[in-house]
């Protein structure tokens, strides 16, 4: 495309199929809006975007039915400082400061197991009158990715990458040498 | 703008808002200055710029009374180091090698509490007679935000992506291939 | 080259030679294919490539009895959280779903040893009736080397670079500013 | 100048100044060489260089007397997977392979203090019939910064920087679009 937005047009998801449900993720840039002033402030933060989808046979997945969960900065950080002993949860409504305020209700929880974690979607709907649930087992290995590459992402979300993703000063100063 | 200062258009500051005060945290490139051999030298280190202001009301807060406290390379060190039961402090005068050295003393203390730490600063002036200060209680994942956000800025504060950041040497060398 | 593969330039292993046999280890990058919407979606995952060769006398080895294993994202996950007390062990089947399935097999092991590891390629090949393997020591020093520059590449790998390394979108914007 | 060599003209040590002596590190990238095949290999492996000068009085320090040791990636790992109770040593012979071998003798040792490392360089010349030795106790906050630094400088002292900080293969591709 001719705006700009590079970004857009990557399809990297970091994806993992396993026997109930398949899950994955994907880093989503911020957004920046121009001042007057000429400065670009964050409009919008990036995320992690997740995805969950279930199983309906062997090795088929129905991606129709996926259910989406953008992780925030600090959900990130609770997910990349947990210990293998710890579990977190964070709940969103999508619908929030709307007319729909606690209709739809999604829950994501992390919990420890043998090898890794229990990493699970639930979305209640109240409206829809429907109850999605996913859980997936990541194992160490799988979690070791993760918290690798939301570090990487991180800086990136928040549009730290920004203030220093730059040219050398030496080259913009003098383009003709 | 044209005179290649693009880190200064950035507007992307780490920011927490709790009840009695906010606070927020931005990268600060170094500047360098152009010797006369045409190397770049580090001329003004580079900083995190943590900033607080009160809470005024609900969900209100009053920008007008924020205070400021650059963390040097040093410090931002000790605080990505900073294991869950370890305290620092650090002491600042804004006025330091001036007449007016002894009059303004900042201090910044990080204090570990239940589920994270209290980041507290403190700004005694002498000469307005005034006593200022905040203390923002920062959680675990918020602060795991900022130990991955401030290790990655660090090399940048300290001038070193200039030495890497750079076009592939041979993009370089074929500019019109 | 003119095609805009900038990567397939650099040689650039980190390698280790030992008394027995020498291995290094280079990493791959993704390969991207452009859908008709604009898009690039990620073809082929990147890997860390590891080679092992024989020594056949002081200082001297057999760089033509090299083997190769393509180590995943996932494996790099599990390396680079590898406890200093832990083992783990990847098994890899270079004609898996072709008619010569089951053939050739392919181990590679790292184990706990007093100062690092052993890793250890083991390649059996029923088919050529060679059974080949390679054992070196790795140091912890060398061992922190791999783990801080397989962290390095494998956002890298996975095409997470690409959602990030871009140029500031204030010269795109103006490329003639 | 014109020749692409951008990172030989920044300067941006991390120093640090205490009683006896000063200490500073700087990066040093790897030299490629261009192959027949169009390919860049890595020619000279990368560094972090340390320079050592002793104190001649309050803040006055005399650089004249300065010495250097060059740390290899592998003595970068040894140094950044360092526990607090650990130390090591490394020696260096900057005559090795010619006809002076063993008469200079280079030591760097990281011992344990009560709040971080006393890093030493001791140099014995058996030409010049002289004995330096410097040593700079460096805090956890500073072992903190040099860490962080040096892990982010690893990748690049090994060239691996060179497959991944490349445009969007997209832009190259249509670099009129």
């Amino acid at each position: 495309s001719a705006d700009g937005k590079f970004a857009d047009r990557i399809i990297a998801p970091y994806s993992i199929y396993k026997g109930k449900a398949a899950f994955s993720a994907t880093p989503v840039l911020p957004t920046f809006s121009k001042l007057g002033s000429g400065s670009l402030k964050v409009d919008r933060r990036g995320s992690i975007m997740l995805k969950f989808w279930p199983a309906i046979g062997e090795r088929k997945y129905d991606w129709e039915k996926r259910q989406l969960f953008a992780l925030s900065a600090t959900e990130v950080g609770s997910l990349i400082s947990l210990g293998s002993k710890d579990s977190c949860e964070f709940f969103h409504d999508p619908s929030m400061l709307s007319s729909n305020a606690g209709q739809v209700r999604k829950t994501l929880s992390v919990k420890p197991n043998d090898n890794g974690y229990f990493i699970s979607l639930s979305v209640v709907n109240n409206i829809l009158k429907t109850n999605d649930r996913f859980s997936v087992p990541v194992t160490t290995a799988e979690f070791a990715v993760m918290r690798t590459a939301f570090s990487f992402a991180l800086p990136h979300l928040m549009g730290w990458d920004r203030y220093t993703h730059q040219l050398p000063q030496s080259m913009y100063e003098n383009p003709s040498s």
